[in-house]
C-alpha cells in the first residue's frame, strides 16, 4: 500500500524542471523528510537500457508506436522497482517526467491518440502521482534555452511538434485535478514559492506527511 | 493496403515450428511465390536490441509488465518495418510467433490478463495474421526436447507456467477462427501435409494468391 507522497514535474524541456526539483528536495530535507529523486525515461538498470534504445540517434527509423511502448515498458520497470517500494517505505518521491509526458509527447505530439493513456495506465498499475506540477512555458522559449549540440533525437523535432505537446499538456491540466499549472516564465524564486504553497495547501487538506 | 498473405506459427518451444516453416517456404517457392520468413521477438535491428534486453539472463529483476510491453514494442517495429511492407508488396509472410505468443506467455503464463491483448492490438495496428497454425504438443514433451544448456531465461520457467501457456493457446484456438490447431505429436510429413491442406483449402475459399 502507498504511504508516501508521489510528486511529478512535467513540462517542455528547458522549462526549469530540474531547478525546481532541487529546490523541492532541499525544502523536504530541511524538514527531515526522506526524498527520492528520480527521472524518466530511466531510473533502473533495465529502464536505462531501454532509454538508450529510445534516445539513440541511429534509431531514426523507429516507429512512433514502438517508441510509445518502449517508454511505457521503461515506466513499468521504474514503478515496480523504484517508485512503489519508496512510497511503501513512506518516502516522498519526486519524479522528473512521468505518465503525462508520454500522453503529451506520444499521444498529442506524435498524434497516436488515447491509446497512449490506456497503455500507460496498464504500465503503472494504479501508481499515479498525488500531484503533478506542469511547468508552463511557451515551447519556443524552452527550445531556445537548449543549445543545438545538446539536443537528442526527440529535441531535434520541429517546433510544431512541441506546440502539439504543449497544447496536450494544457488539455490534461484542464482534465485532471492532480495537474497544477505553474507559470514557468517567472524567476526561480517566484516559481518555487508558488509550487511550495501548493504543496503546503494540499498536504494541509489531506493531513499527509 | 494488404495484398499478400500473412501466416503465423505458434506453439510451445520444441513443438517443431522451425521445421514446418522451412517446409512451407519450400512449398511456396516451388510455386514461384515470394516468401518472407521472419521471427519474434526480433526481425529488425531495433527489435533485436529489444530482444537482447528481454532475453538477457542478467535482467532477472524484470517486471512482468515491462516484459509484456517490450515484446509489444518489438512487435510494433517488426510490423511497421518488415511485415506491412512485405504484405503490401504481395508477399507471403511466415512469422515464427506473433501476437498470440504474447497473449499466451504474458497474458496466461504470467497471468497479466486481457491487457496483453489490448496492448498488442494497439502495437500491430490492424496487422493480424490471415491464418495461424498452433502446434499442439503437451508442454512436457516440448520442454524435454530442448537441453538445459540451450535454455534462455523464459525457457527456464517451471512447467506449471508452460501448462498455463498451453491452456491459453487452447482457449484462443476456440475463440479465434484464424487459429488452426495442429496435432504436433505426429511425424514431420504428417504435420506438413495437414498444414498444407489447410492452406490450400483457405486459399481456395478466398481466391487469394
Amino acid at each position: 500500500m502507498k504511504n508516501g507522497l508521489f510528486i511529478s514535474i512535467e513540462g517542455p524541456d528547458g522549462s526549469g524542471k530540474s531547478t525546481q526539483i532541487e529546490v523541492l528536495r532541499k525544502y523536504f530535507e530541511k524538514q527531515g523528510i526522506d526524498v527520492l529523486l528520480t527521472r524518466e525515461p530511466g531510473g533502473t538498470p533495465i529502464s536505462e537500457k531501454i532509454r538508450e534504445i529510445i534516445l539513440d540517434k541511429n534509431n531514426m527509423e523507429m516507429d512512433d508506436m514502438t517508441e510509445a511502448l518502449l517508454y511505457a515498458a521503461s515506466r513499468a520497470q521504474h514503478v515496480a522497482e523504484v517508485i512503489k517500494p519508496a512510497l511503501a517505505a513512506g518516502k516522498i518521491v519526486i519524479c522528473d517526467r512521468f505518465i503525462d509526458s508520454s500522453i503529451a509527447y506520444q499521444g498529442y505530439g506524435r498524434e497516436l491518440g488515447d491509446c497512449v493513456r490506456v497503455i500507460n495506465e496498464y504500465a503503472v498499475r494504479g501508481c499515479i502521482p498525488d500531484m503533478t506540477f506542469l511547468m508552463k512555458m511557451d515551447p519556443k522559449v524552452g527550445k531556445e534555452r537548449i543549445s543545438e549540440s545538446e539536443q537528442d533525437r526527440l529535441e531535434q523535432e520541429k517546433l510544431d511538434f512541441h506546440r502539439r505537446v504543449f497544447d496536450g499538456y494544457i488539455e490534461m491540466e484542464e482534465r485532471f485535478d492532480r495537474i497544477i499549472g505553474i507559470d514557468a516564465e517567472r524567476s526561480i524564486d517566484e516559481i518555487s514559492a508558488d509550487i511550495i504553497s501548493h504543496i503546503e495547501r494540499i498536504i494541509g487538506e489531506n493531513g499527509r506527511i
